[in-house]
């Protein structure tokens, strides 16, 4: 396991590499990890691919309906991420060990393509073996990813979310119409494969949609 | 805030990292930041990911309808940017901190998509998340960026994005027809924020549109 | 030829790029290498991008039938890729110096255009110059790469991929439906030079499909 | 200018830089350089995003219809790029200060587009602003760039390139159907220039034609 000490470096250092993937541009997006000491979570909107680890907050992982910052970043300027409470779900109800918001586009086109209205569903793949990436699935299951409508603040997003999380209790991941996709693992290396691979399958089920190659979408 | 000595270096950096987003290819787009002392700008016709602190002009912020160099480039041979009073219709007319100009191919193809023989007219977009990252607006807002005609030559575009700036007071950018895309910002955080953000919706609506799932454009 | 020292650090600089390239995100794919002393692989599940030297197993290139780890990573928790049989079919039966395993978008896509139902076929192209790279081909030759049908367990491939390089003795690569493919080389570069290549090929191919000018898919 | 001695370890870092482009994948594509003492060129079939100053070819400038190498690599198994006397039609015949070859996707696509049988023609695009980097293009002129048919061998280009050359004054390119283009300027920071260009302009006029916006393709 990550120590502590070096967990505000490495939420830097992958923020760097989610920018590059196209998850966290305009600010968007963002990943919190807990530690032993608390949850460690980028502030709200700074440039992902620039903070430095004096930006991140310590949150208590003992108050999880709530949010009580325990060290708060260096820079008196910084909010508590818009995510929080939505972060916070995964880490309540799953007892996740980290969680990553992307905004990448795959994750956009892949929930309009199943919810062409915005309107809650869910995003389904099959026959790909990436979809081994994520929590006891196999290639040959059918992958189902729930979408729920996008709200105007981000903290509206939480009921509906914490219902989805409720419904769809074998899959670590919740899509939001035209927004992005928060997906979540035990360890942040699980969160970011699980994100990866998701990412992966979402670009692919477009891509073969595109294409005429997929039937069922 | 950044300081004036730093502003050259910052430049340079952000040129290099446009390139990597394929906004300033082939020695294309650029930017400027106002700071302290005046206008830093990188020169015209040069590769921008290769540009070095010292090819920086800087320029009299107090003569926003002219063009008075303040602190030429070591390298005599080079000019100011083609640019110059484009980015100054910002500066002058919105009081910007910094002008980013991209010739990101998802601009060409956004404004071609709403203006299919290059005429005047305007970009529209909505229900997307990353609307939030520009200045008031929600996801659920419609977004309009105006589109010009483009000119044979750069300079001859002022007055139209002039006009563009005045009719659509609510946004911070002006698409320019088969040419790319003006943003600006109170500072060089918030005009690179809205010009990642301005660039993933535009990428979004052409995918959309692609997939046959916008059913509006 | 590298020496057998710096092959641990070769394999995590060639998964770094791979990574960049998009063929190992999520922990999937990888690369195995055949020294003096043994065969260079990486472990099963690990980010490709991060691995360290230490990370690397050597398995005894005398057994080719089974799987002798000569030596272990210094974690102990790390275990044999399970694309190991795979590997091992390449060095059995076309005395392979090295083979990689890609999850390429491209490789998916290319493999469902020919086997849209994920069953056993052969992916095609010609008349473009990167067939060049792969072994004895020419720019005007139609290369035929054989598809075989994915199976819920890496290791229950290998009696079909091995079916496969018996029918197909021309080619260095199998793909496999919904999953990637295989390709290797007489030595490092010449199973990169030829996994470029196919890459290219399989997005060539897929793009000109999608133009709607590739007149046999 | 760029002093001699620094021309070899430019060769490799733009063949890098190349190589994140998707222009020299797979040992394809190259560059070359005029500098005072001859002409500086990469070696043929390998790596270029790995290739070292030592691996670099001084060839005689003073005899251009013949290949006579004035300095050879350090590496004894180096040969002189197939594409050799590709590049020297662009120094003889139109005195160049440096020639690029890309076997970008985009070229690929773009000839193929323009010619569906890979017979000659010519590629079309107009109205974009990226034309200006074009010796003597501005932006409402309709670029022509030759298309020429692929040969089994790369010299067997030789020939029709430089009619292509000799019939088309006005552009510094030609495109090879199925395989990439050749890109000259009187510079090194032309040939690149354009080179960046023209790659723009063809995926631009391909993602136009994909999205029914481009009328005359």
């Amino acid at each position: 396991m990550t120590r502590d000490a070096d967990l505000p470096a490495l939420i830097c250092e992958l923020c760097r590499q989610f920018y590059g993937l196209g998850w966290v541009s305009g600010t968007g997006g963002g990943i919190s990890i807990r530690g032993e000491s608390g949850i460690f979570m980028a502030p709200s909107g700074v440039q992902k691919e620039r903070i430095a680890p004096e930006d991140v907050f310590v949150l208590d992982a003992s108050d999880l309906s709530g949010c009580t910052v325990l060290t708060p970043p260096a820079n008196s300027n910084l909010r508590v991420s818009e995510c929080q409470p939505l972060f916070f779900n995964a880490y309540r109800m799953r007892d996740a060990g980290a969680v990553i918001h992307s905004h990448s586009v795959w994750a956009v086109l892949a929930a309009r393509l199943f919810s062409p209205r915005g309107e809650p569903g869910s995003f389904e793949c099959q026959g790909l073996e990436m979809q081994k990436g994520l929590r006891g699935k196999g290639c040959f299951d059918t992958v189902r990813i729930p979408i729920i409508a996008n709200t105007p603040r981000e903290a509206q997003l939480t009921e509906s979310m914490a219902g989805a999380i409720e419904a769809h209790p074998d899959v670590d991941a919740v899509l939001v119409a035209g927004h992005g996709v928060y997906v979540w693992g035990d360890t942040w290396i699980k969160a970011k494969t699980q994100a990866e691979c998701l990412d992966y399958l979402f670009r692919a089920t477009v891509e073969l949609h595109r294409l005429g190659l997929q039937g069922d979408a």
